[in-house]
C-alpha cells in the first residue's frame, strides 16, 4: 500500500517507466483554487530529461492530462487526477534484465518482493520517472502555500566532492532566493557551478555517475506548525524525502554537526527583534519539538550517484543462479541532482501543506 | 493526530512528564505472543534515568501496568495497553517556565501551537518521558522480530568530538554484536568509552551538554521487505526516528557519504557467495529501491545535545514580550545518547515490523 | 487494527469486561477546551449498570480517570487518555466458556479468529462493556458539538412488539427535545413507556431477553457537511454505530420505507421558508449525496435481543467437538436498549463530529 | 479526503459523470494476478446503461483502460490504474442547474460544500456513474475472493411494492446461486419478475421512479474474519454500502426484524453437522461480535428511487433566492435497482477481501 500518502489531502501515485501513463490522484484538495498551469508546466519542466547535456537525453515532454476535479479552471474539491503519458520508450533496451540484476537498482529487491511479476522495463514503478506525478502534485502545493506567504528554495550544495556555500540558516535575503529560483542551475556561489557542472561531464565521459547534495529552505514559515512525536515536521518531510528515489540521508538544521557541538552552542537563544519573535542563531532548521518555530526550515537531502552507469559491473543472474558481467545499456543521467532540486521542493511542499492543514484544522 | 502510527499494528501513545501517567495503546498485535516480561522490564531499564552518573539522578522505576489485551501470560490479540504512573515529580522546578521560554524546547514553538494549554511542567507531552512507553512497545516488536530470527544492535559512534570505530557495513560478526549487546554503554572500540565519558563528564561539570551519533543495524532481514515510494524502508524508519525527540538527522548505508561517491564506486555489486545472493559491498545500507535486500539494514542518527543546562541563556519572557536571561533549573541529562539507544533501536523495530507484516500479508 | 477510529481526531479504544481496565486515548482533540467533568459522569451513569430493575445488577460506578491531555481543567492538545477500572467483577461466571460457546455470543467467532487466546471471561473485549469508554470520548464530542449549537437527541423507538411514535422527520420542537433529554427511559408517546418497561420484565421473569429500535437526531445541523463516496455521513454513522455490539440494522430518514416510495414522493422539495433554505419533507434524514443538507440527520437502529438469557439452549463443546446444552449463568439485561440509547448518541457525536471538522479544515 | 478507502489494499476513486474520465488507483493488490478481462467487462456491463428498456438510454460502453501496476497480463503489485472515459455526454441538459436545485440531489448540499465550484454537469461527482471504476475495482476483488472460494451473489428483494421471496438465511442451495448468476434480472422467484419490470415500466411512463431492496449474500465465508469494534464486518460492509449512491439503510441478517423477537428466537443454537460446526438458523447473518462465524453473510440495502424524474418539482433558484418549479431534462433511469446489483456486489467484495487479508496477515 505504499503508494498512497497524506492527513488532510491524499495523494495516490502510480506508474511505471514504460507502461501507459503515470499519474497521481490528490483527494481532499481545497475547492475553488484557481491553478495556475504555465507554473506546474514550469516546474515539470524543471524535472523532465532532455534539457541539456547534463542530463538523460530521453525525450519526454511530460505533457499532464487533467482528468477530473477540475472545472472552468478551478479545482472543484472533488478528487483531482492527472495522467502523464510514456511516450519515448525504449523496452529493447531492458531485455538482458530478466536475468541480470543491475548493481544499485531495485531489481533484485523488487523481484524479490514481487515474486518476478514486476515490470522490470527502466525499472517499472522503481523508476525516477515516478517522480513526474509527485512534481505536478508538488506545483500545487507550492501554490497553495505561496497564496499564505510560503515559499520553498533550493540549491546543489555538492556534486561529487564540489562545495557550494551553505545557506545561512538564520538569515535569507530576498535577493538569494530569487537568484536560486531564476537560475536553471542554482548555486549559491556562481563560481563553482562550472566546476560543479563539469564533474557532472566527466563522470558522463567516463560512463560513471556523481551524486551529491540538495538544500532546501521553506521561507516564511508561521510558527506552531507540526504535530508533538509521531508527525513531527521532521518525521512528515523525512517521510516524503525518503521517497524520492537516491535519498539516503536527510538533516535539518546543523544535522549532523550538531552533534558535535555543546548544548550552550546548539540551543538557539530567542530574543525580540524589531518587535517579532525570533531565535539568533537557527542550529534547529527552524523546527522544535517536531513543530515550527517561526525560523527558516532548513534541511539537506544526500543523493546517491545514479546507479545506471555504462562501465561493466560485476552482478548475478538471477535467472541461472551464477556470477556474471553486467554493462547497461540506454540513456541515463550522469547526475540526478540538477533534476532532482524540483522533486525534493515537492516532497517538501508536499509535506509542508499538510502539517499547515492539519495544523489549522 | 500526531500520537498514532502503523498500519499493520497501530500504536497511539500518549501522556506528559508530570501528569499522571504515560503509556501506549497498541491495537493489531499478533495473536497468543507469551510476553518475555523480563524482557521488557530490562529495555526499559536501559532507557530510565537514574541508572549512572552520566544521567539524570531523577528516579524513576518506570514499572509498567498492563491493562488490556493480555491473559493468561499470552496477548489476546485485543488491544493492549500499558501504562507508566510518574511518580518522582518536582512540578515546582518549572514555575519559571510559564514566561521564560527554555531555548533548544519546544516551550515556544509549543505554546503557540497549544495556545497556552499545554502542560508546560517538564516539557509535559514534549518529554524525552513519551519514549518510554515507545521503549515497552519496542520490546514487544524486538520479541517478535526474534522469532523471525531479526536482531536489533546499536551503539555509541560518537559523543561529542570522540568517535567510535563504524560497523563494517557488510559484514557483522556475532562476537560483536554480543558484545555491543552486553555493554552498557555499547561501542566497539572500548578504548574510547572512557573518554566520551570524560566528555559527558566534563559537559556536566561546566553545566553544559554534549550530543552524538548514534549507529544502528538491523540483522537476518529478509530481501524483499519494504513498499517503493510512500512507504520505503528509509521513508517508515525515518518518521519513527524524527519522532524521538532531539533526532536532527538520519542516514542509512553511507548517508551523506555516499554522495561524494562516483557511481561505480557506490554501486553494491550483486554475488553469490556460499550458494547465497549477497552484495559484496553495503553501500546502501541494505535497502534499493525503498526495499531491503537482505544485507543488513544500517542507519545513523543524530543526536543533538540536551537542550536543558544550568548556564544562563538569552531568551523572552513571553508574558511580558520583552528579552530576558533564563538559568534552568531541575536535574537533567549532560548527554542523553546512552539513553537514547534503546529508544532508537525500539523505534527501528516498530518500523521493520510494520513493513515486514505488510509486506508477508 | 480493529481498535482505532478518525480522521480529524483519533480514538483508540481498549479493554475488557473482566481485565484490569477498559479506557480510550483520543489524539487531535481541539485545544483549550474546558471539559464539563459533570456532564460526562452523567452520561457515563446513563449508560452503567444497576441504575434500574430493566437493567443488569452488575454494580458499576464507571468512575473514570484521566491520565494525560488534560491540564488546569482543559484539554491540552496532546493525546487524552481515560481508564475505567473494573471493579465488581465474578471471573467464577465464566468457567464453562472455555467449553460452551454461548448462541449470539462471539465466543466462537472470536475463538476462532484469535485461535483460544481471547480473554473469555465476560465476553471479554466483545463485552458490551466496552461501550463505556465510547460513552466518555462521546460526551467530550457532544460538548464539543454543542459549543457550535449541534444536538443530538434519541428515544426507544420500540421495545420488542411495542412501538413508540416516530420523529416528525421534518420538524423538531425543542419542547420535544427537552422533554426526551429529560426522561430516564426516553419515548415520544410517554403512555407506551410502561409496556415497554412491563415488555422488558416479562423477559426478564422468563429469563428470556427482548431488543428493540433507537431513533436518534441530530439538530442545528449547517449544511454542506460531509464528503462524496467513501466518507459519506452514512458510511461514517453507519461504520460507528454498527461497531456497538447488538446493532444488526442502520436506516437513515425514511430508511427502507424510501424503498416503496416514488421519486416525486422521496424527494424532498427545497423551499425557502422565513428566508432560510429547508425542505419541506425529510424522507432523506438530511443527507444527500451524502453531504449534510441543513435539515435534521435522523437515523434508525436495529438492537438485537440480548444475547444472554438463563434459559437452556443448545449448542456446541468446542474442546469435546460435540453437541451438548448451555445455561448461561451471570447478572445480565434483559434489554439493553435503556443502556445502548447514549451509547449511540456517543457514536453519532464522534462521527458528526469528525465530518464537521474535516469539512471545516 | 472521501475518495480514498481501504486498510490491506487502498482504493482511491476519482471522476465526474461530464468530465474527461473516471476511475480508480488500487494500490496494495496481491501480485501476480492474472487478471480476468472478459469477466470485468462483463462485471461493468451489469452496471452499464443502455441495455433494456428498463435503464436510462444514455450509451455508454464503460470501456476501461489499464495503466499501470499491469504487465504480461499480471497484476505486478504496484499500484493499479483503470480509467473509463466519458463519452456520450450532452452538458446542454444541465445548463439550468446552475439555478435551480434538483430535489433528491446532492446540487444543494454539494453546492455548500464545494461553494459553487463543483462540476454540477450530470451531477458530476455525485453521479452513480461514479460506481463505474467501483464495479471495475469490485470485479478484481471478486476474482480474488472467488479463488479462495468466496463468492457474492445478490437478488431483487423488491422494487416499488412488489417482493421477491427472501434468501433462506441459513440454506443457500448451489442450484439458486447459479440461477441468480444467470438471471439479467435476478430474482428466487421468477413469477413476479415481469410484475417488478412492470413497475419499473409504468413509473417511466408517468415521468416518476421507483426503488427497491437488494438482497446480498456472502458465501464460503471462513470463520474468525473480521474485527471487534470498530472494523466489524458489519461496520466494513455498511461503510462502503453506503457510499454507493442512493442507499438509504442497510441490516444484516434478519435486520431490523430481529428487534421484535427474544433472545431465545434471536440467538443462532451452535450444532456440529456432519462433523463441521455451523448455526441451525442464521439470524444474525453469519456475523457475530462483528466477525464471521462461517455462516453465509447476508445482508439487505434499501435503494431510494431515482431522483431525477421528469414530473415537474417544486425547488428553489439559488441565485436569485427565490422559490421555483423545475422540470428535470436528460435520459435518467427510471428505476437504478437492476444496475445497482453489481455495484452493491463490488462494494461487498471490496470490504470482505479487506476484512479478510487484515485477519490472515
Amino acid at each position: 500500500m505504499s503508494g498512497v500518502w497524506g492527513k488532510q489531502i491524499e495523494y495516490s501515485i502510480f506508474g511505471e517507466s514504460h507502461g501507459e501513463a503515470l499519474g497521481i490522484v490528490i483527494s481532499g484538495l481545497p475547492v475553488g483554487i484557481k491553478l495556475d498551469l504555465d507554473f506546474i508546466r514550469k516546474e515539470m519542466k524543471r524535472r523532465a530529461p532532455g534539457s541539456s547535456d547534463l542530463v538523460t537525453p530521453r525525450k519526454e515532454e511530460d505533457a499532464f492530462e487533467i482528468l477530473s476535479g477540475y472545472f472552468e479552471e478551478h479545482t472543484t474539491g472533488a478528487p483531482l487526477c492527472a495522467i502523464i503519458r510514456n511516450k519515448n520508450t525504449r523496452s529493447s533496451d531492458y531485455n538482458n534484465l530478466r536475468y541480470a540484476m543491475r548493481p544499485g537498482h531495485a531489481d533484485y529487491s523488487g523481484r524479490v518482493k514481487y515474486k518476478g511479476f514486476n515490470d522490470f522495463r527502466g525499472s517499472g514503478h522503481f523508476s525516477g520517472r515516478i517522480t513526474a506525478p509527485l512534481v505536478f502534485a508538488g506545483a500545487i502545493a507550492k501554490q497553495i502555500l505561496a497564496s499564505k506567504g510560503i515559499k520553498i528554495v533550493s540549491h546543489v550544495l555538492s556534486i561529487h566532492n564540489i562545495k557550494d556555500t551553505a545557506f545561512d540558516l538564520a538569515n535569507f535575503e530576498e535577493s538569494l532566493v530569487k537568484k536560486l529560483s531564476s537560475l536553471a542551475f542554482p548555486v549559491i556561489d556562481e563560481s563553482i557551478a562550472e566546476d560543479m557542472k563539469q564533474a557532472i561531464r566527466t563522470a558522463k565521459d567516463n560512463k560513471n555517475s556523481v551524486g551529491g547534495v540538495v538544500e532546501c529552505a521553506i521561507l516564511n514559515m508561521p510558527a506552531g506548525i507540526g504535530d508533538p512525536f509521531f508527525d513531527s515536521i521532521e518525521s512528515t518531510l523525512a517521510h516524503l524525502l525518503f521517497s524520492v528515489p537516491a535519498v539516503k540521508g536527510v538533516e535539518f538544521g546543523k544535522g549532523f554537526e550538531i552533534s558535535s557541538l555543546t548544548g550552550i552552542e546548539a540551543n538557539d537563544p530567542y530574543a525580540i527583534v524589531d518587535g517579532e519573535i525570533r531565535t539568533t542563531s537557527n542550529n534547529n532548521g527552524g523546527i522544535i519539538g517536531g513543530i515550527s518555530n517561526g525560523m527558516p526550515i532548513v534541511f539537506k537531502c544526500a543523493i546517491k550517484p545514479t546507479a545506471s552507469i555504462g562501465l561493466e559491473q560485476d552482478t548475478i543472474d538471477i535467472v541461472n543462479m551464477k556470477n556474471t558481467k553486467l554493462t547497461v545499456e540506454g540513456r541515463h543521467d550522469p547526475c540526478i541532482v540538477p533534476r532532482v532540486l524540483p522533486v525534493i521542493e515537492a516532497a517538501a511542499a508536499i509535506g509542508i501543506l499538510d502539517s499547515y492543514l492539519t495544523s489549522n484544522k
